[in-house]
């Protein structure tokens, strides 16, 4: 059964290569059993946007591609983060790419970073598990430097809690801003398992045209 | 079963060829005095999609019908579920269809399943109401049979508690998948109250071309 | 201040008929050092909608324009509200247009209530941040006088609590309801800062078309 399933991805990935427009890169996640599946499926989602040397012509197949938004979701890898040791200025880094529109999303892994590439209406939304806490934990999606949503919970002391924490918010981003999370206080632990823990972003559309001079 | 949910898949595909345009059926949602109101009002909201047919023609049409987005709304049923007694494998079944997109989206009410019957981009979004449990509570977004995101929350032993868990994601999805609520812990206690226990999906535009065949 | 918000809101529909098209108005909110930076920023996403004098000539840039979604996002003003004092019928209502459509969403500062200006499908979300609680505190999404969506939150008593409820969906809204936020019990504290306490909504597209004689 999940054989079938790997078929016909796979089967699916081919097919990108023939296509004309719309490039894809496969990411090729590897190693991960659990990855070979689902996510593994999902891993087919990277690909590109419309053909700027060709910005008005082939109407109907611009129309088509029109339809295919640029989005992205990044899971966990699977680890547990200690604030305090692993995470330079809080910032989460562990992130696996299930899926990333290419053309419009850049992942900067040494910094956790998310870069836009188009000015643009983003939808940005995020999960964090948080796996124990003694009075409070938080975390805020950062636009550069600036925070943009905050997540917070707060639980009794001296007891082992798990709780996730999700937040979302529509924004205009220029493109070259980024998008990160940052764990507020340093005595958290945070599990980085794939479905509990993520970051995502829809671009909804063009911005308004202030800065497409 | 794989193969089967495959062809169905097919069918409802081949079934957008038969159907003239954007068709509109009312739910009709009787007797309860509440859905008179706001609820029977988005009861109308069942449409189709284009005419694949005639993809090029009436392009003012089509531009307006490429504007209506193909989404679902499931509400609660107004019960409290002890997921030990009421659910086989934890999966939430008592949905009500506030609002679906027929051509894209198909309830099967039995199993509590949402199937998706385009391939596309899907934004999925959940929250449960857990109305008490003892130490964790938590559940899963599932696509088919594998995890895509986890809502956790954990209190107090000994207490009686009221929380709801909210978590939403971006996916790739092929015709056929489906979408279910999966309770993770069985002595969970559900409130499937229309306002704090739903379960939607707007489907965000097309796959990259892999499925597009 | 508000009464300046006011004017330059109406002056900014007034100009969108007199634009070419996607016309622009800089919120250019002043004095405030943080809102120089990313919220100043941010405080340019006001603009129209097409033009409905010319619904179906230049397509090429209609295309363009229709790829400009209409969105809104408000934020809290930075006061802690105690509902039994500060609000009538436990509608929040000191929110900051950090972005706005003008022609599709209409902010009613005295009532604290999102008025809809067209028929579509609408996805609305929401984050109330609870300061402090005895027991359960709750907020409802409403649309006009009805709920839409709940978000609960319960703890321990006689602790100082801090946890931020999210929820989020989609709805079909018309031209005239009205979108606003209900806290459920007196006695909660509810802090409005900008990056916990927020209410947005995306127009996805056009209403199925039922009421659209």
């Amino acid at each position: 059964m999940e054989g079938k399933k790997g078929k016909r991805g796979k089967k699916g990935k081919r097919d990108l290569y023939r296509a004309p427009l719309v490039p894809l890169v496969l990411l090729g996640l590897k190693g991960h059993r659990a990855s070979l599946e689902y996510p593994a499926f999902l891993g087919a989602m990277l690909w590109g946007l419309q053909d700027p040397q060709d910005p008005l012509g082939h109407k109907a197949l611009q129309a088509h591609k029109a339809q295919q938004p640029a989005v992205v979701h990044l899971q966990g890898q699977e680890t547990t983060i200690q604030v305090r040791e692993d995470l330079s200025e809080g910032i989460l880094r562990n992130w696996k790419m299930v899926s990333i529109h290419h053309r419009v999303f850049k992942m900067h892994s040494r910094s956790g970073e998310l870069e836009v590439l188009l000015d643009g209406v983003y939808f940005i939304y995020s999960q964090v598990y948080y796996l124990n806490f003694t009075d409070i934990a938080s975390y805020e999606v950062m636009v550069d430097s600036n925070p943009f949503l905050r997540c917070t919970c707060s639980l009794e002391t001296g007891q082992r809690k798990f709780n996730t924490c999700y937040t979302a918010g529509v924004s205009l981003l220029r493109a070259g801003q980024r998008i990160s999370i940052r764990i507020v206080y340093e005595d958290t632990l945070i599990s980085m398992t794939n479905h509990t823990t993520f970051l995502g972003s829809v671009r909804l559309g063009e911005a308004p045209s202030a800065g497409q001079n």
